[in-house]
């Protein structure tokens, strides 16, 4: 099957590059709500669903344990910049368990923002692991694995507790069976599993909605995506995506990127599930993209809407802030 | 048209994101060798064409006042990482027509190589035009406007004396009408034209084997492809694409990427030019591409052809230096 072309770059009135993506959104039943693309093959969802990964942390009581507030909880669904106040609180959530730096297993690496980096660079600081952009989720992972009385060294591994309990959850969700044949490796070292869009989205709308989750399990998941619309700076960082999306409407859309092109979110005031992957992993790709399905999805709200239209159309400036070209949905996200 | 996938990309045993594009390769006859995609379709060639656009001076006899030699020459092809060799030399070539780094036009940016950046970060350094990627370029537009006489002043500008002389030689090149119409603006803000990459890889293939060009024209085509396979490092810089082809097979190769996934390339002694493009513009689509492109067409030198197929596929490794996945070439590239 042949994804369509859902961005467009242009440079001056000439297109010049292209991405191709699938998209759907589901309803808490998983009724379809728009389908766009493959959304049956499976792809691996990276990042994008660390909210599901973080729910044992609350089912478990870990969370409450540690003092885990709205900042702690939004942390570890994050995929952050490694701005200080991020890599600060990975420590301090790491330490409520009697745990440093040293026992996280994410490794380390300089910030993807570049003013981050630079920030770092000139204040003579070297990569560690709180900077790891994973580091909230990996604080999480510690403190579930401590809090449940078991040791935490190899905590990323397929067959730990941790990892073996996040499998649960995730299989759960997505009603897909998660096991050595759709796993890889994620960034991070944790493992991650490849499921069809169309299920991780359901997923999502499950949390969004409650639907068909036990009672505990739907007030976990309420809980962590609203402590991320509560502090979406805690979930990216200054100027990144999944904050600004979370900005546009606070409270009415829960937003999480992953590596490779994915974008996951949901609508909970409409109980859907979102879940779209750029076919060449391009980050800008999805990020118009998920602009722009959110923007239809708020049809009914001309405001919201048009701000993540506009949020979804860039303007691209060469270095010396010339305006050269555009990056725009088209197609049925036009 | 659908262009092929060409590269994929996977992580342990599953296929997590995919390239599409198109390539052609022809001889100075313009004869097609190989083709796969849309190759009539108007692209931007970018930074790719480097080296059409020095040929004025060389033809001027500006790169013989100003005394150039390979590394300058190679430079003014370049689109560099600004190291620090790079920086300095870009200096001295507009030194030599009286000029500085306050006349270069291209605007300033950090390198995008993240060594380079973070050593120019903890040196105390700012950006500024030398350290552009196409300093060395503008260094040679700057004393190519000197040697003629001409106000340097907005030689970037579509109507100066510098960017016509470019567009003359690129559209007796490419045996394309360049002009408004097919214009956009460049990351260094001077006039880039659309041109079919049939058309461009056929410009390469007459600097390669000088068909159809004069003599003067064939002899500086032929000194700046030397320079650059002389001095490839000049070119781009440590560990780059461009630079580790035309180590591969010194001499045999020249090859210059371009953004938005453009690379090109030609093999003198087949008198063979190429052109191609990722779909989407990503890097590592087009340098997986372009390995494996030459791969094939060095298919008579099992070492060469080798080497080019090994580097043309990469081990992905994350944080922890862990090997996740692969980038490959795939269908007829495989």
């Amino acid at each position: 099957m042949q994804n369509p072309v859902l961005v467009e770059v242009t440079r001056g009135e000439i297109v010049e590059s292209r991405h191709r993506g699938m998209a759907v959104v589901v309803d808490g039943d998983g009724a379809e709500v728009m389908r766009l693309g493959d959304v049956e093959t499976p792809v691996f969802p990276r990042s994008a669903v660390k909210s599901m990964q973080a729910l044992p942390l609350i089912e478990t009581g870990a969370a409450d344990r540690y003092g885990f507030g709205n900042k702690e909880l939004a942390l570890a669904c994050a995929s952050h910049s490694g701005e200080p106040g991020h890599m600060q609180l990975a420590g301090e959530m790491a330490g409520r368990a009697g745990l440093s730096e040293a026992d996280f297993e994410c490794g380390c690496h300089w910030s993807s923002e570049q003013k981050v980096l630079i920030a770092q660079a000139r204040a003579g600081d070297k990569p560690n692991q709180l900077g790891n952009n994973c580091s909230g989720k990996h604080a999480g992972f510690l403190c579930l694995a401590c809090h449940a009385g078991v040791d935490h060294h190899g905590y990323v591994g397929y067959d730990h507790f941790v990892q073996a309990s996040v499998r649960d959850v995730m299989s759960d969700l997505t009603g897909t069976a998660l096991g050595h044949d759709n796993c890889g490796t994620d960034g991070c070292s944790i493992p991650t599993y490849a499921a069809p869009l169309r299920n991780i989205a359901h997923g999502f709308a499950r949390m969004a909605s409650g639907a068909g989750l036990g009672p505990e399990r739907a007030k976990a998941a309420e809980r962590l995506m609203s402590a991320c619309m509560a502090e979406p700076w805690h979930v990216a960082g200054t100027g990144r995506a999944c904050t600004a999306l979370m900005q546009i409407a606070p409270g009415r859309i829960f937003a999480k990127t992953g590596a490779e092109g994915v974008f996951c979110a949901t609508v909970p005031e409409k109980g859907y599930g979102i879940a779209l992957k750029c076919e060449d992993g391009s980050t800008r790709g999805a990020e118009a993209m998920i602009g722009a399905v959110l923007a239809k999805l708020f049809a009914d709200d001309e405001e919201v809407s048009s701000r993540l239209g506009d949020w979804s159309r860039k303007t691209l400036k060469n270095w010396n802030g010339i305006e050269v070209g555009r990056i725009r949905p088209l197609g049925e996200l036009a």
